[in-house]
């Protein structure tokens, strides 16, 4: 079991390393970069198409997805410039195929998003080089999620609470959710948003160019 | 890179002769062991709540959350022996605590479900000394799961996909859904539930009785 954790631990301060590398080129090249956290169907993908259609700024996509190019055909076909990357079975992003990656894109000065496997355990431990944790829930996955899955809302600097548009056909305890990351991440903003309708878009495009101007 | 996946591989072996040790004092004791995957939030708990309500045999239930223990208490209070298994940070369950876990639960002659962690990745590499893999979809998950987590979809025995009485307010594309799963699993029941009703469950319910005769 020791022998397990301590090969975690160098893992994890590896990748540490890498990512702190690529987050200083990616700051060199005037670029804001934003890890995009969420369980599986939570609308990860809808949501970045609503915040690059309103963003002012040039933003570039790199997808994250065990298989298939679904959503980068999505994205490139509406004009953005995106690029996949696929990890076969692997749970999580990292640092170096991040960088790996970055280098084909040829980008700077502005957005880079990057769309990390639909998991709300693992990626959370692997750093990729961004300036941010954006994480997104769904009010369809329920309300208990901070309590379940607390190192995701912990690490967050930016939650998006999605789906909002089915709140009146389901059961979601907004005081229940809220207090839950309340008690993990006090300081952390909580966006009530429907990334297949479009409301409250404007004010997390707000928060993050506000953002992105301090780095 | 070739060294972290001898070690995957390794605990992969080690895990499965493990599993196969449970599996056979399981089917010993006449009991029938149900995995129960799942992204966070499809509605693991409440289908389990669903399925022992109307199940006319003996069943136990192991409770595996990253933390917390909402879903035990839930299930307790409702008179459903359950045992919790916190896996602190860990992102599936494993053989070895589930045989722990199941020393501490003096059961046999009957259905013993384990709920895993919700994810939708890792815990499909483990075996937990289960008959089959029942796998919970949600619709407002999307319909493209099947083409980006192919190895769930796969490996599963049955699939119910679940919040079916959410259809009419979303979009969801039911023939690509299908189609994707039949390319992966061309034998594979779907069962279209709604946990939060109870429809569909009466099918479900008698494919586990008729499942569970055969071992």
């Amino acid at each position: 079991m020791s022998k397990t954790i301590n090969i975690k631990e160098s893992v994890y301060a590896r990748n540490e390393k890498q990512a702190e590398e690529l987050n200083k080129t990616l700051t060199e090249k005037g670029i804001f970069c934003v890890n995009v956290l969420g369980a599986p169907g939570v609308g990860k993908t809808t949501t970045l198409l609503q915040i690059l259609k309103t963003l002012e700024s040039p933003a570039a996509v790199i997808e994250g997805d065990i298989e298939s190019d679904i959503d980068t055909q999505k994205l490139k076909s509406l004009g953005f410039p995106a690029v996949q990357i696929n990890t076969g079975g692997a749970c999580h992003l990292d640092a170096p195929v991040v960088a790996d990656v970055f280098a084909e894109l040829s980008f700077s000065d502005g957005f880079l998003f990057i769309e990390n496997i639909g998991n709300l355990v693992c990626p959370v431990q692997y750093l990729l080089g961004e300036h941010i944790k954006l994480l997104i829930c769904a009010v369809t996955d329920g309300s208990d999620k901070p309590y379940k899955y607390p190192a995701a809302f912990e690490k967050a600097d930016i939650i998006l609470l999605n789906k909002c548009d089915l709140l009146n056909y389901i059961n979601f305890d907004m005081e229940f959710f809220i207090n839950g990351i309340s008690k993990l991440n006090p300081e952390v903003p909580v966006f009530m948003v429907s990334a297949e309708t479009g409301d409250g878009f404007d004010e997390v495009i707000q928060w993050l160019q506000k953002r992105a101007h301090t780095v």
